[in-house]
């Protein structure tokens, strides 16, 4: 009727990946092809007042895995509601996206990419958890702020317990664009005639001091080990993005504090009190720059990334991409074809067993 | 078209849990935001004779657990076909809930609280199982009998086998209502003028004699090992509810009386077949009180339960707990808070390490 | 929209399940009634160019099995899209059926059976895959040609990744129909007036040599360890059916040829490799017989099997089975009743504990 519309969707990705290893090694179970994606969302809408959204991945759930939930594509994408009804601000409950980095907020079937950069993939902090969100704008929509307090597990927190701390996790963002607001899009698509760009800042804080002898659930604390901290952990970061006449540009930076509570904490990578200071930092940016060459229905795309997993560790990584897709059908039919190239790796904490890779697929919004 | 009509339909839900320890306990990890459902309905009907749904929860299938299945929240749960073509009763046959207690049949978004009483949540008996149902109502719908028999592993029963017994489970309730024909609701939110009873008996049987050397499926036999017996297990209870004028009662009362077949059963507790006659008797009973007040679109409950794992065991435990839910937009859109007192526990069988409990969130049927 | 068509359906079948054992054994596990299908389709077309489909089946998910996925019955069953907008051939890309044997590609809510022949049921070789797939039809029709490459781990390729040898497998078929064009159906329920033919010819090859001290992920092998080998895998079949006057038949027969790379493969059941040459053999049959009692709603089939697991071993086994369906409601609503005799068991190998079985249900697709 009227008064409540809903609308259902579906999304469906596939490629191939060829890794090229490093001389010596052997293992080549990423040269495959993939289903990414097959998505059903469900969006809906009662009067003005409420929207709520369902969004489920089956190529996800359908590969029935381990009880740990994949932070870059978890089975389960969205379950929110919204209420839009109050003059102060708005409300977001259930479980959804984070407000915090651009990246990770930005839909991705209107990236040129098969993967958002390293550091927003949801290995340093979670992309996804269960809490309520505030959130408004103001002068014309040219500012975006939110604040939000969650489980704190990310994407674990589907799994309906938090740790033994029992505390949960605060977020905040504030974005402000200029001359006028901004979608949140990788893409200048529009070819925009006049210069716009965006600012955000955001900051997240959590403290997790586990009781003796409790551990988090498995895979809560990601690849790294960075994405809960037994102890404080505050992250925070800024995003920069601008759109002109096809053109376009993002620029995000973040940083994690982590200060766990005991000495002989693996982040704390054996040293002694004296020489940590009782904290860890871990972080990185990433610059990318697109064009949108109208009139082949073409986008090009070029990346480059650096990441440091643990100060206390010398090293760092870099890894440069470039990406190419070609549109047969605006957004919703797109080939895309992404070049990866892994300069320098962290190699006591994160050593990578390739150098190269190609990803060639398919993506589809239906 | 007009012969098949399909009806899609979605429920979200959401809470905040708030856990008080006992005095020296330390795991929080009940402290925290949950989505507790996020569902997709399909309904539908052919002619006037099938009637089908299916309901599927992507909150508790996207949080990927480790094989089992909880019994309060299935992440299928409901798949069956119903024929009611033929005079001398209704067929319902695949997998859904079974005709057994008045609460676990009655549709919980009309609930006040967050969850059902301890006694009818599926760790006593099961709820859910695949199987045939007859059934048949009389009298101007004031009488309703159902007859089934399932695999009776519950909810386990969906993993396709059966345990090693291969044995059936035998259920059946007859329900009566007067004056008047009553629907399955907590809540008498039509503010009924004239009082409303209903009253309704329910048993079922299982035999499951395992063989030498073999085991139930994981988690089959439910927290407390109740579920199901390496053994003869008969379960029967009695219902009785009440509406008029907003208010609304409901009283329930089951016991399990279960005839394990080895001496050396966990269920005997060690004790010999002298002591316990070759059967453990386990049950308990909750009581509700509801009233509905219409002018402030706000409901209000209490609730108390016993609830006796063991009468081999001096122990019981005995809970109260009280909810209010405000209609944002009736049923459909609820804010619901409950609040829980654990009074007393059954120390040696199934000791807590909290005593009081709040929970407070949104529902949502779209 | 005109352009935009989506279409969404569902699929729901249970039945009970008897088995008899042979003396003395006691496992009746497979004694229950089951949930086979709580299925969700979304197809979908745009314009005349792009199809798209994703099938999932909920019975399966919400079973939450342990890792491994079931050949017969995954969670997710197909998620593809095809284009259909060039001359030379169209396009197929994602996760769906292979182009191989005529019975693994029939849709089953068309047969009168509860399950397919042992040999095409996806313990043998994988029956569906990620990858990218050619095909074409000649002949007005009568000529189907299909050649694809997939990941090759068949249905365990939903898990992202490939084994460690990184290789693909390749897969062609043709079919030629005579004197017109045939559905792939395996009952004639038109009654056809005119005898109709159609013989098919299929293969596929895989080099899935592993290096030192890595294995397959679990599960992908299969039951009897042949759906993935460690070395070279061929395999050939050939498929023919008729459909003339309500009769129908189908015929098809499977070899595998492994090449194990390690002389002490499993597969070499402790062989030296003067005894073995290096390689396997594995295969057998089936042959079906249909009739379409057209004014009873009635079909009556039987099957005849012949497998053999492994030429290296004396054994072989033999099944014989029948069954019957009644369209309640044409293909849309069928009881079906399917009896099993297992004549004969390849009992060093795969020893089975009963010798007939009795299935009995209900399928509906909506």
């Amino acid at each position: 009727n009227g008064e409540h519309n809903i609308e259902i969707s579906s999304r469906i990705s596939t490629y191939y990946n060829q890794r090229f290893l490093k001389p010596g090694e052997e293992e080549r179970d990423k040269n495959r092809f993939r289903l990414r994606d097959a998505q059903l969302i469900i969006e809906g809408r009662i009067r003005d007042d409420w929207e709520y959204e369902v969004q489920v991945d089956f190529a996800d759930i359908g590969s029935n895995n381990t009880g740990e939930i994949d932070a870059e594509n978890p089975g389960l994408m969205d379950a929110f509601v919204t209420y839009k009804g109050l003059e102060a601000f708005n409300i977001k409950l259930g479980y959804s996206k984070l407000p915090y980095s651009r990246s990770s907020i930005t839909p991705f079937p209107y990236s040129t990419y098969w993967q958002r950069a390293q550091i927003v993939r949801g290995d340093f902090f979670s992309r996804r958890d269960v809490g309520v969100t505030l959130y408004k704008d103001f002068w014309q929509k040219r500012v975006n702020a939110f604040a939000g307090v969650y489980t704190g597990l990310g994407e674990s927190s589907l799994s309906g317990d938090n740790d033994a701390s029992g505390n949960p996790e605060f977020v905040a963002r504030v974005d402000v664009s200029y001359p006028a607001p901004m979608k949140n899009r990788e893409i200048d698509y529009v070819h925009s005639s006049i210069p716009l760009f965006s600012l955000g800042l955001n900051g997240r804080y959590t403290n997790k001091n586990l009781p003796d002898g409790e551990a988090f659930p498995d895979g809560a604390a990601g690849e790294y080990g960075l994405k809960i901290v037994d102890g404080k952990k505050y992250t925070y970061g800024m995003d920069f993005t601008f759109q002109y006449k096809g053109f376009s540009g993002q620029f995000e930076i973040h940083q994690i504090n982590a200060q766990p509570q005991n000495e002989n904490d693996p982040l704390f990578l054996g040293l002694t009190p004296a020489q940590t200071e009782g904290r860890v930092l871990a972080g990185g940016y990433f610059s990318q720059l697109n064009y949108f060459v109208k009139d082949y229905n073409t986008i090009v795309s070029v990346r480059y990334e650096q990441l440091d997993l643990n100060d206390l560790n010398a090293g760092d990584s870099k890894r440069m991409s470039a990406a190419i897709a070609y549109q047969i059908d605006g957004f919703d039919a797109m080939v895309k074809l992404q070049y990866f190239n892994n300069l320098n790796d962290q190699e006591s904490l994160d050593p990578l067993d390739w150098n190269q890779q190609i990803r060639l697929g398919l993506q589809f919004n239906l």
